[in-house]
Formats: C-alpha cells, structure tokens, sequence
C-alpha cells in the first residue's frame, strides 16, 4: 500500500483551483512557461517535463494554481503545443477539458519575422494566417506576406 | 481519506533515484534549473514555484531523475539560492540530505563583471572569495579585485 501511494505520487501533483495544461510537446515546457508570462507568477505552479505519456513518447506538463487562461493564451499555447490539454480545476474537481485547436488565424500574438515588414515598423499588430505543412506550423503575415517558420516564432507576452 | 490523498499529492512528487533540491530561495527556481543545464536534460524533472514553506515563507523545489550533483554544481546552487537542501534518493528512499553551505572560494563557475579582467581576456579561469555582506553574497575576484555581486552572477555552465 505505502509502495502504491509513493508511485501514484511520482505522477500526479493536485491543484485546488487552476490550470493543468497536460501533453505539451517533449522539450516546450519552459518555452509555454515563457510565452505564457509564468516566469514572475506568484501563486504555486509545478512543472512536470520528460514524463512517460502513452499518446506521444514524452511529454510535459504545468499546473498553474489560481490562473484560468482565456483565448489569446490558449492560442499560444497550441502555436507551441498543438497537441496540449487544458484542464480546468475547481475545489480539485475538473470542470472542463479541452484540446488546444491551432487556429486558422492569429493577432497580434507573434512578431513577423520580416524585419521590413509595417508591423516591426509602426504601430500595427500583426496578423497571421495559419498553415500546417508537413506537421510544421507557418505564419503567412497579412501585410508582408512572409511565412515565419515555428522554430522562429517570437512571441509579444500577454 | 480522498481528500487525504489529494491533498498530500499536492505537496509531493516522489522521485525513484535522483536528487532533490528543497527550499529553493522565493523566484530562484527557473535559474537554478538554467545553472544546472537541466534545460536540454532528458530525465524525468519536476519543479515547483511559490510553494508555501514552514522556514521560509515561500520556496521551490526541483527533483531531477537520475542526476546526483557533485561539488561544483552544488557550490552554484549555494550562489543563487544559500538557503536550499540537497536530498539524494534511491529506490524512494532518502540516502542523503544536507543543507548547501556558501563556500568560501569559488573557482571557475562564475563570471566576473569587470571586462578589463584578465579572466575576460585570456583563458585564465575565474577565482573568488566569497563575502556575505548584509545577507547579499559578493565574489572578490583574486585577479583584479573587483566586487561582483549577487544580482549581477554570470554562470559558466556545468
């Protein structure tokens, strides 16, 4: 029995009220702990990275107490983590889960890596269309008209 | 008992073998897992943040599967974080466990700031004495004498 709980431990860290994003991509957790503005967060968050998942190999997970995300942040995330979770927690109980959806659009969210292009020039956000090519994600800006690549992806913080 | 459960799942994440750095000072955990180079590490890692601490106030913590730290890493740790505890686990069992303790010379792990310095110009690794003056440590460096400060630490990586 004692051996049972210290095993069921090495998984699971519970959370009272907040976020559980599960699945992220092996290697991306710093980077959503980043993009999503966590590095200054004050309540209790844990990370999880490297662990066994059975959908994908590895993978990585972030439990952020107290902070519920809203679209602009899940549309983060799925630009880092198409294959991420989001878990909802209340009084420890899940209210609602849900898988990130890549959108067919983003504002204002990422840089265009086009160093000309109007939006690095003046006050403009950027704004993307969404495509997948070869299970990569590409940014094609509506002004400029570059393709800004995943591995370039620079991210304005929410 | 449930809640029991739950409730103690939020405090513990049992690790089989590896090293466990507890009381990590409040803000200090994302730096210790960059000093460590735990970013492209590829074992199991879990951290937390802003956990709330009996010594302390708050804290953090990082277990690291299959990893034990040897001097030079934990004379780092010592630099960002002088309140932190190092427990050693194998097969869930804690083997060691003792509080990290500033050294009072370091070599080789830390940068220092004067740009004029012979260790910045030539390859001269870096040697310090360690002060601790109003609860903020300084490296003296033995080559020019100059003070670097907590805030200002540049790590060699390990």
């Amino acid at each position: 029995m004692e051996s049972n709980i210290k095993r069921k431990e090495l998984n699971v860290s519970a959370i009272e009220n907040g976020t559980v994003i599960d699945h992220i991509s092996q290697g991306k957790v710093l980077q959503v702990v980043k993009i999503l503005g966590l590095e200054s967060f004050e309540d209790q968050i844990y990370l999880g990275a490297n662990l066994e998942s059975k959908k994908f190999g590895k993978k990585g997970i972030i439990k952020v107490s107290n902070r519920f995300f809203q679209e602009d942040d899940i549309n983060r995330i799925a630009l880092v983590s198409p294959t991420a979770t989001i878990i909802e927690i209340r009084d420890y109980d899940i209210i609602k889960k849900f898988n990130v959806q890549v959108p067919e659009k983003v504002a204002g969210i990422v840089k265009c890596i086009n160093p000309k292009c109007v939006t690095n020039n003046q006050k403009i956000p950027t704004k993307f269309e969404v495509y997948t090519i070869d299970d990569r994600l590409r940014l094609k800006c509506h002004y400029c008209e570059k393709f800004t690549n995943q591995e370039n992806f620079e991210f304005n913080q929410g």
